[in-house]
């Protein structure tokens, strides 16, 4: 860019090292190149019917006339309206970094209802952030000084290093997780993340983990988080978890929280847990940037509140949420209802996949699938999985995340966003997935039947294997040999 | 606190250096402390009309009224209306980090008409931040490694130290002004600001001005901005106006904007400017958080537009926003009344405070007074100014804000808020500090007067100062001797 010259003069760069380091991760990285291929040609049903599907945004938009329903019932509920106007000067002005009360009570309640009920949530405790990205970032200004390192599993969201590391100077060290136990993560694996980070001198000071998983897509049972408690434990370092699609686990097993591991683990120490919420996952309101901290240690609280000078979330918005998640029956009835549909919709893409021998993890909650094309590689290596993904993305015309993009080191599977759509796009996601994957195998059969010197029926055609799915079912044993 | 423990196996903290060094500027600031004592007893009419009058909080209170009629007119405006809740799932969802195409357009067209309609801005150059408090600390690390420092004219805003330091571990370096010429920046107090840096080996990154000035609203003249420029560039550092203040100009002479000199100056390298702006003063809408960076440097557009991930406005205020600034009759008349308002209140504290003789700085924008206490002080020394804040706070029941909390090092200035407040809140502020500077003034009197071996009659007590104003005019030898 222009502004990056280097001064002829003086002989250095006029801004910050981190202007120009690329640290945000957004150039050379897939995920945000699928983005980019998205906007230059965005599907639309009528106007861009061939055009790119957008399946790497995990945004749920599969509840949102629930809400509508209640804003025409509660027009009280914001400032912006006559019923409400004559609180607008007072939460115009309202800056208060500890945030409003009742918006404060609200949102723990909220948490509480996400959680089953299990564990109580103390308002003074919530520190409100711009989205769950000022949180994450937060925590680790708060926890990290430049160069010390948090462990994290693999695969993981991309866009962590850009909010664990690109302005604290923090840095995320992998623990290697792996598809033989469902990218579960081992007691062996995490110490020896931790012993690398010994060897390279670099000071741990945590554990991240995404409960439920982000790309995933499955919980965490409490055997493990007890296991990470104490292993925090032993080792003085903090647990931070990232429980922002809390509210989307939608099958069995039932979500378990952090917090409600730590009540049950009295000689865990509270002063290093740390969890973040949001409610742009589980309400479908990112745009609302509505993110939380709430911290079990009483000085990250103190602090994470001063920085919140960065990131408050608008007083229009603590107000109307305030409002909505204090409506007991409404937040029963959401919850309900969305956990409801994203199991119909999960099952339209991991059902619709499975048709064509294509498996997804299995998956109890989020916005996504964690698709396995292993089968469709190539060569199972990193360029072997970029070509697929560019075949996808260019051809499939379906804008899916590849695992290099979570640093996953296994290479083959992909995240599939789901709930970003309506019932119609998700048809055709789903079509076009299928019809690509059969293709892949006719070919696959092309060759192998080549190789036997015969040939197969004309009406063997693409149209038709999208018209015919049962013709390559689970089943079939050409299906089963490229999985 | 708690959590900050010292970890007595490890020996060392378990948080960052950061979350303890106290870089937020908080603790052991007078600022601050005026209102944590305001918080303890606050004032009010009926229940607590003995409590301290909030005088530090520079907020603009005086024209919701004018917002609150245009928000009846306009329930389309608001995606939480029956009229507006068509849009509620696309804003709700919207999480661009480059905002709502026509709230930047507002945006800008009404940056252009706080500035008179002299300068033109480019929506595509307008980065959206967690209000100013986001949009400092975004230039900071976009422009400085940690270090580096910008020059700053002093008084300068308390929390600036925070929010261009703590995180970005930049430094702010005082430009000495002084009150012989106004308080304005000479060229000899730059070059030696400068020349301090070079000499410690500090890099100095830029410069910050704030204009209109808080504390001492007054505005930068064409002149000043030129040199600036001119400053800037030979050095090939970057200069950066804070102009949050912009839609408060209420007198002459009119507003001048950096934007405005840099287009009159074709020398001027425009990749060194940078320009902040903010709702939360000109419109009285802090809780919104709606702060903005126009940078005329295109790789500081990138950088900071990919920051603004932590710190994006809330979609439902883009929306809100963006739809009532696009209202051309609606913020004409706001600002010319806004104006308006803060004239007549800004001569209803200088006035009342001439006629006991108390000296304000002559000003034409922003929210407060920069009040000339010097001749009050028992000594003229930070510890007398100090002293005398104290009794300002807790027996004149004023939280007014010393000129040490904006690093001003003559001592006796202090700032008083004055638009915050309803009109009879406004007398009874006006009335306390001058029934304190007539008791002050009777008790130098008491003492020349007993010098001379007379008394004064019973009558002058503070009640009848109270009654007759005129008793000491700025006419008075008494008063004169005192300033």
């Amino acid at each position: 860019m222009a502004g990056g010259f280097q001064d002829e003069t003086a002989g250095h760069h006029l801004l910050s090292e981190m202007a120009s380091n690329g640290g945000h991760g957004e150039n050379n990285s897939l995920y945000f190149d699928g983005w980019k291929a998205y906007d230059r040609d965005p599907y639309h049903p009528t106007l861009n019917p061939h055009g790119i599907i957008q399946m790497g945004l995990a945004e749920n938009q599969l509840c949102h006339d629930l809400m509508e329903e209640w804003i025409r019932n509660n027009p009280e509920a914001s400032i912006c309206t006559e019923e409400g106007v004559s609180c607008f000067k007072a939460v115009a002005n309202f800056q208060d970094y500890h945030g409003l009360p009742f918006f404060r009570e609200a949102v723990a309640k909220f948490m509480e209802k996400v959680r089953g009920g299990r564990v109580r949530f103390d308002p003074d405790r919530i520190v409100m952030s711009g989205g769950a990205t000022g949180a994450q970032e937060t925590l680790a200004f708060c926890l990290a000084d430049p160069g010390d390192a948090f462990l994290i599993p693999v695969p993981y969201y991309p866009a962590f290093d850009r909010d664990f590391c690109w302005r604290t100077r923090a840095r995320l060290l992998p623990i290697n997780c792996s598809s033989s136990n469902n990218f579960k993560i081992t007691a062996s694996a995490l110490e020896s993340a931790y012993q690398n980070a010994q060897k390279s001198n670099i000071r741990v000071k945590g554990i991240l983990i995404v409960n439920p998983s982000n790309p995933l897509g499955t919980t965490m049972d409490k055997h493990s988080l007890h296991s990470l408690l104490s292993f925090a434990n032993h080792r003085r370092i903090h647990l931070i978890c990232d429980e922002i699609f809390g509210g989307t686990v939608f099958g069995s097993p039932r979500f378990t929280s952090l917090s409600e591991a730590l009540e049950a683990d009295p000689s865990a120490d509270r002063r290093l847990v740390h969890v973040v919420c949001s409610l742009s996952k589980d309400l479908g309101l990112p745009g609302f940037r509505v993110g939380v901290i709430y911290s079990y240690n009483d000085a990250v609280v103190a602090c994470a509140r001063k920085m919140s000078s960065f990131g408050m979330v608008s007083s229009q918005t603590q107000h109307f949420v305030g409002r909505m998640l204090a409506d007991d029956d409404f937040t029963s009835k959401y919850l309900a209802e969305n956990a409801r549909r994203l199991r119909e919709r999960y099952a339209v893409f991991a059902g619709g996949l499975r048709r064509v021998g294509i498996r997804c993890l299995e998956g109890n909650g989020g916005l996504f699938c964690w698709m396995d094309l292993r089968g469709l590689l190539k060569e199972a290596t990193a360029e072997g999985e970029a070509d697929l993904w560019r075949v996808i993305v260019g051809e499939v015309k379906l804008n899916v995340s590849p695992g290099s993009a979570f640093h996953c080191d296994e290479p083959g599977w992909f995240r599939i966003c789901f709930a970003n759509m309506d019932d119609e796009t998700a048809e055709r996601a789903v079509r076009r997935i299928r019809m690509f994957v059969e293709k892949k195998q006719r070919k696959k059969t092309m060759r192998w039947v080549d190789g036997l010197r015969l040939s197969l029926p004309r009406r063997f055609d693409l149209e038709d294997v999208a018209l015919t799915p049962r013709l390559m079912s689970p089943q079939s044993p050409l299906v089963h040999a490229t999985t």
